[in-house]
């Protein structure tokens, strides 16, 4: 095993929290009474069938970026937050560029970096990815996702895609991530599979991918473990 | 301007001295009597018709690592030199992986990594510059190249994609070469341009891309000057 490459929301960031804290911290400024948990949950919602309407052809491409966009703008309309300048939107939007590592990423990524390369494997796009590692100083060698293939996971293309650019052979690279539904996509393409459960992911009521749904090559706590089930 | 593109063999390694040492070295390993600084001049001599037959429809997309792999086995016939693994021959292919920076490249690159985005935009592959960052420890915070976007410099594809991947503006985005022909084609999208002359990238003799030949944003003599006109 040469790379490994992380699944990045809910995997290595806990979106929610810093997302819910940007939009509190813009209600405060903005004097809007607003449940933004609730808003949040909602906006995340958009996501999955965002990015399903792109993998069906019914969208052409659209970063994420763009889908959380028009979820957003779609959310404020229905919350009837009205009068906000396309600078304040944009910075809104951005709040998934700014999430937190959860506690034992960067400490884990770091001693793991000694020994492989890291990337990466997110649907995501690159400016987002980029940003992300330059606030939570994550230590990536490289940022592969899905808007380089114009493929969400669970596409082939991305996974595929991204073995071929490490020039690797699949069974030289690990898949690291949260969600059981990505793991499986990536061993039935060859590669190595670990699984890292965030039970708060989805905040203190979560029911999915609370365990390990398949006997995955690695099953682990948090970063720190994995560092050192791989000899770092 | 948020980030900085640099292309990288001749503007941030120094290639040539880096290639021709791994085959002395090979060559020493082999007990073989061959000119080695000529063998690779002529090595690289076939990188930039190989990529113009890609640009030129006359080949299909075929990668940096491809173009040179396929000139080694001609020039290893040319040289007599057989008998060589196929492990052997992948190895020394891989020698384009493994160059020195020159040694302004690394104090300059991490004093402008405070301030701004830093991502590769070279023609090489992913695979080659992450394998090249590793070793040589230049700290990018994003691999940007020709095979993401299968086209190769100067086409228009490789700077709009760049810029766009990156979610700025072409304005906001700085390519730092030693090489005229690539800030020709980067300003003529709207980036920032900065010189830095190498002008022992191909040996002493060396007549081409000595001097600045146009009025570009920053002309610079290495990258510690680049970081401090920049203000980091």
């Amino acid at each position: 095993m040469k790379a490994i490459c992380f699944d990045v929301f809910g995997t290595v960031v806990d979106w929610r929290s810093s997302v819910v804290e940007q939009c509190l911290s813009f209600g405060r400024e903005k004097n809007l009474d607003v449940d933004w948990e609730t808003f949040v949950d909602r906006w995340r919602s958009c996501y999955r069938p965002g990015m399903d309407a792109v993998r069906k052809g019914v969208l052409p491409w659209t970063n994420v970026a763009g889908i959380y966009r028009a979820a957003l703008d779609i959310l404020l309309d229905q919350y009837s937050i009205r009068g906000l300048s396309e600078k304040e939107k944009v910075h809104l939007n951005r709040a998934w560029h700014r999430c937190a590592p959860w506690p034992d990423a960067v400490a884990g990524l770091t001693r793991l970096k000694e020994k492989y390369v890291l990337s990466t494997l997110s649907n995501a796009d690159v400016a987002c990815l980029v940003e992300m590692a330059k606030s939570a100083r994550l230590p990536w060698d490289c940022i592969l996702c899905a808007e380089l293939f114009r493929h969400y996971k669970p596409d082939a293309e991305v996974y595929r895609g991204a073995v071929e650019l490490l020039g690797l052979e699949p069974a030289e690279v690990m898949l690291v991530a949260a969600h059981n539904y990505d793991l499986r996509a990536a061993r039935s393409h060859g590669m190595v599979t670990a699984f890292v459960p965030r039970p708060r992911e989805y905040g203190a009521g979560q029911t999915s991918d609370l365990r390990a749904e398949d006997d995955w090559d690695l099953v682990v706590g948090d970063f720190e473990e994995l560092a050192a089930a791989l000899g770092t």
